[in-house]
């Protein structure tokens, strides 16, 4: 048998057949056109996976079960997206449009961060683990909580908003109207700020810094300038990225001494660091989870699923 | 059936004996005598036990099952109290040595502030939710979680430290080692801390407040002064409830955003202040909190158990 998973989001849609071994047999994508009626989204879904089990040689009845991973706030219970920052959804029954539409009738709704922290529950960088918590360092911060081999996002299945806990009460402003959100300092987002608040005043002070060449070289400032500019010695990106890590550390204890997970792992843009960026944060974590030497500790690991984490985690949910 | 409950204080043992209401049908206490050598506890435990059974004349083979709260780090599965703050507590294996001692060889054990949130999840503020939070405010902050009707507290069972989140990174040291743990600014120590700090501005600066009354006729300053000061009219008092409700309304609000739970319920020595102290939180959770009016939100209660949700939680362990 094989499942489908669908990435729906704000760009484009994605969408991959997955066999047993939580591996994509194929895949393929179309632009979301977010503006548009919500229903022709549906149908271009439908379109990508009758489309694709026929380039597979797969019929309809062979795909046990559909599961979409949709941004926003979601009821896996009635399939409906209830609320989408970047998509025209509002109440929408996403799941009984698409039934209309594909002969599998077994169709799953969550949140993208949880469906991507299933993802690597069952096929990634939590793999056979009962307890596992994942963020995602992107444009925010997403969050994913699996407690007892099962999802858990709260009576109301909005929760698991890791990022929007708040770690500087006062701080920073987050989109979510909150300040001091973790989200405000270890996104993608918030890394970019910080290191442009660095250009600006190593530029007032006229101190040289390679972040400067490295964004010209990049043609904008984005998530990696600083690591980048750090990894060729420049001291002005070593103080961004020890600021960065530091929140980032901070945030990851916190979700440590709520959960105590077997894994927390770190998925989003920001993880293509890879294990130098956790390198760079177990000092800070180790010193202060609670519990010290006297407990098994979490392991940090960086998620593996990267961008078929939401094909993944959709194909995969039950 | 009975079961019965112990509750294993730093100062006092306290046991009940808990009927199928999840009363307490009779309970008695003894000094803990912390310094001695802990074999002697477990004596006394069993004494308190057996006593309680003969008074209120149930036989031993009665007690469906023995639960024991205890303080700081256990591994409920092997019956062992790992390390306690303050009880001569290391690799404690209480349960076998409580079972060579009674009949009921049915024993339970687990942490305090879990055991109480596990007592309000049954039968206390959060009685009929599946998902619940607790957290109570007294010398420190606990916390504990359940899940799907089940305690949870990470697969080390170090988990649910609540107030070992930090709210404000680089602010007030915690007794953990980190610094702006929301049990730093959270907990009665916290509130006592902040009362007193205001009682010396307002001496630095001349300005009279009803502070010094409050805490002189108490006899010293607890986390009852600025509390009746400021229902008194005091405006510096005002000013220290005020800034201590801003930081448990921030703790609070993410543990909404983590968990979402049916109900978050408030115990130890602050909640005595009832629902005023609910009242006063109301207004910043209610701005801040993730999904807004989207979703149906966390309700937010005063616990039940008081006194004796070590008691009832221990008794109701499974």
């Amino acid at each position: 048998m094989f499942t489908i998973g669908v990435d729906l989001g704000g760009t484009n849609i994605a969408v991959g057949i997955v066999n047993e071994k939580y591996e994509i047999v194929k895949k393929a994508s179309c632009p979301t056109q977010a503006e548009r009626d919500p229903v022709f989204i549906v149908d271009d879904i439908a379109k990508l996976i009758i489309g694709l089990c026929q380039e597979a040689g797969i019929e309809q009845k062979e795909i046990a079960s559909v599961g979409i991973a949709a941004p926003g706030s979601v009821d896996p219970v009635s399939g409906v997206v209830k609320y989408a920052n970047n998509l025209p959804f509002r109440d929408f029954p996403i799941c009984s449009l698409l039934k209309e539409r594909i002969e599998c009738q077994n169709i799953h709704l969550e949140n993208d961060a949880n469906a991507a922290a299933w993802g690597e529950a069952v096929a990634g960088a939590a793999k056979g683990t009962a307890h596992s918590v994942m963020i995602t360092l992107g444009t925010g911060v997403g969050g994913g909580v699996v407690i007892d081999h099962k999802l858990y996002s709260g009576f109301n299945y909005a929760g698991a908003e890791l990022g929007h806990m708040v770690i500087c009460e006062g701080g920073r402003q987050c989109t979510c109207g909150r300040k001091g959100c973790f989200e405000a300092y270890a996104s993608a987002t918030a890394l970019i700020q910080m290191t442009k608040e660095k250009m600006a005043a190593c530029e007032k002070e006229g101190r040289a810094t390679l972040l400067t060449k490295v964004a010209a070289e990049q043609g904008r400032v984005s998530g990696r300038t600083a690591f980048m500019a750090a990894k060729a010695g420049d001291p002005a990106a070593e103080e961004v990225i020890s600021e960065y890590c530091g929140y980032l550390a901070c945030g990851l204890t916190n979700l440590i001494n709520i959960f105590q997970p077997e894994v927390l792992s770190i998925g989003g843009g920001i993880s293509n660091e890879g294990d130098s960026l956790v390198n760079r944060l177990m000092d800070k974590i180790v010193a202060e989870r609670y519990g010290g030497s006297t407990v098994k500790p979490t392991e940090i690991r960086i998620a593996k699923l990267k961008n078929d984490a939401g094909i993944i985690g959709g194909a995969l949910l039950k």
